[in-house]
């Protein structure tokens, strides 16, 4: 059933790789929800996976652009504008990757031309994305933009590497540019902190089984899912939050605020003294 | 235009007064979109505010209850079970008062016995509410429970008082309540935090004037209304936001993020050196 | 090596037990560092635990108080002005007990009555010692206070049940009173949020062995302990950190930084995919 | 007074340039308190500023190094470890500056190119430091790091521009490298977020003086000066705290943990309908 939410808006979603991409759910669903779209991926991404599949599934037009240059990024909101037919009410920033975790450089022994480009690709684009939507006046009154992000940003995870420093400039960037964007055109900026997903990203990390089986035991509701994201992320879209942000929010079935649950602690504590409760039933809430 | 969101959702609203309450656009806006509802609050509230007239208006029973009270909050959960037909599927926790602020005790000279008052009305309340939900069994799975809070929690601010604490402990039992019932119902449990609001409560607050002024200067959207926190409560009853628990969502036009805008400033600093820019436009973004 | 770090301060300790407790190192390592103090425990307490001998030992005087009573405490702070021979410069408040966790009650079943019990006991305690300095002025300008709190404040461990929403008030009283103690007699206060410690107390938590293993596992630098504990908090009392206030302090070893440790995964993994490098080297910082 | 709180300590002291300096006041302290150090800045710095005569006073070398050059830092560690006569007990990272806002770019206007020099100095900066650092086993078992930041890491503040980004990167680096320092040395890492303080590098932005009466109204204890940040970044030296890591401590007068004072309000509402008490005195804590 379809709830009309974003019936008449127009959206860039960058990011969408293949049908395990969470940009690829939030396109769908966008759609869905009466949306009009564009996609935008690097070329490379376009030859790698099937975003033009879901270009003819959503009759979504698909603009190849890298997303550190500022020039297609020139082009990707231009284009778009053009394309939809007026200013963009909705953007999805879902890109990522860092070169070090890629070639296995520890974080203490980075290549700075590889933090570079963590950063570029990271962060950095995202605030590109938003100054050259300003210049082109491209985003229209209470429009809204979503990044995605990872907890990482506040906490660390051994492996997560350089990619954490970027995800907290991204956050940075979400709540300084949301300052200007907000106050002068009540454009909302926020940030969708999500639980780990075996996107491709997700899945070329190193014993991300484990990972994610931790964070699913640890989050009262479980892990949520790239469906459960894009569900956030049209949400966020929509005009029921027009005056959320500068906000990190985390969707993550409690994750975030967990210190320990039981169920971690039992698969825990496995090999040491065992955990259990006398009558075997939790007995401390 | 509706957009169904709570089809066939039951819920029960706490705390609404009059029609400046956020309660009250709550329970109109969620019966909009679909729900059915009852309303709550206490028979003094009754008799001072208008809440049979939205009764009325929305076809909604009322239960006259003091939320400090296990039974009655066992008759509240009981009856909206019965008269709505099923489990409750959303819960709005909007109820606090502090005798200390309305007697004017200042922080350093507090009153104890009204200190245990501010907390059980405006804390403990909420977990006796899901505690008695709980053990009914009285909200359907993958139900949520949203109770509305204040930035004071964080930081302070003068004139808040003891209210600051209760709103802490309620983010508290919001974590706390939400990975047990989360883990044993997929229930979700957040609490909302709110720009200043000219709702009766708030417009008891001395000051309160100059206080909304400066968030409202300070937040780049400027503060959020009453009916934009109803528009997000909403979406947090919704479907499209089951994975999110246990956190404290800010919605307040971008102020918890803000460390100090130039329009808040420029207002501030009249009587200092004043503040301008050389050409007359603002050239630190 | 002493540092004379607290030489000529007067201090007030609450909550030392026996030599296992924090607030006992305190007073030692305070005493060392030139302080002189009194110490101040409930009658129970004082049979129950070895304060005496802590007393004879630092020549501290032992002020026997119910930390709830507002009358006690007044007692406590005239009599140690003048057993000390001047206004109180440092207080430590190392108090808490939850009679739920303590009768087995889990938090969705929990006594409201024992509620009652653990927020007079663990938070509202601190407010009365506040108000009380405060109302008798016994706390000299520049002067510093400290509560002990944890994690739990923040985030959800199960088994903390009720603690953790007082903890959250607790440090909710820091921020409320340390603003207004520091604008009137530059009094700061803070709260140190200390990693899970063997105490008599501590002990007493189920399981308690195999979450501390967590947590040192978790912390890059192990847990802190309870001498750590004492050395943090003499600094927190010197003169060295005058302008910090209002503020939880992690004193963990990293835990509240981190998200997951390798060391952890290591543990948490073993019956599930097993977690190790190719070459039996740590290759993801 | 000294206490000789790091006697037979070795540290390195980036980014002092003249008395105005917190580095500069930092070294002072630390040499009191029984430290031998090096002193480190830019090429251009010592011209421009008075470093040598700090040398002198304090017998401290200065390595001239630019703290984005691996190959510079490599020299400045390697030379304090042979000058010093041993592995480095603590470093303090005192470095920051943003082309855009020297050259008037506001935020939605940046240039890409300063902003790569504002990560690289501002930020990236404290990375090479401590790889180079780890590297070499530069630093002592149980060695402290501190870096400067400012609140406006986690909340915007007009015209702080691209540097809020930068300091939001260099905290989540000392979160990241504090992670692995500290599992394998016991080094802990930490930032230090310091209030508004009138160096020279502080000085240069415009309006600094109406954000520091701000600042300063808003803070119950003042603002910190920099002469109380270097009693801290001693404590944080010291072995005081040794189980304190990956966080950041904010030093500010309390001005993190406030939401409005009275007296900020006082200010702010004065063209505003008048703030004042019934009788002139505050009546709400």
């Amino acid at each position: 059933m379809t709830h009309n939410l974003l019936k008449g808006k127009r959206g860039i979603i960058f990011g969408a790789l293949n049908e395990d991409s969470i940009a690829w759910k939030v396109a769908v669903k966008a759609v869905e929800e009466g949306a009009s779209i564009t996609l935008s991926n690097t070329a490379m991404a376009l030859r790698m996976g099937t975003l033009n599949e879901l270009s003819e599934q959503l009759n979504a037009p698909v603009i190849a652009a890298d997303a550190t240059s500022v020039e297609d990024l020139e082009k990707v909101f231009a284009e778009s504008v053009r394309l939809l037919g007026g200013k963009i009410d909705f953007v999805l920033h879902s890109i990522g990757m860092s070169p070090n975790v890629r070639k296995h450089r520890t974080y203490d022994d980075l290549d700075y031309n590889y933090l570079q480009k963590t950063l570029d690709i990271s962060a950095i684009s995202f605030h590109k994305m938003l100054q050259v939507a300003k210049k082109q006046d491209a985003i229209a009154e209470y429009g809204s933009v979503v990044a995605l992000t990872y907890v990482a940003a506040q906490r660390t995870f051994f492996g997560y590497n350089d990619m954490a420093d970027a995800k907290s400039m991204l956050e940075s960037i979400a709540r300084s540019f949301g300052y200007i964007y907000g106050r002068e055109k009540n454009v909302r900026i926020n940030c969708i902190s999500q639980s780990p997903t075996p996107t491709t990203a997700g899945k070329g990390i190193k014993d991300m089984d484990n990972l994610m089986d931790f964070a699913n035991k640890m989050s009262p509701l479980g892990n949520a899912t790239a469906d459960d994201c894009a569900d956030y992320c049209v949400m966020m879209f929509s005009d029921f939050t027009r005056k959320v942000t500068m906000q990190t929010l985390y969707h993550d079935g409690g994750f975030s605020s967990m210190g320990m649950s039981l169920r971690a602690m039992n698969q825990y504590a496995k090999d040491l003294a065992p955990y259990e409760d006398e009558n075997g039933k939790i007995i401390y809430g």
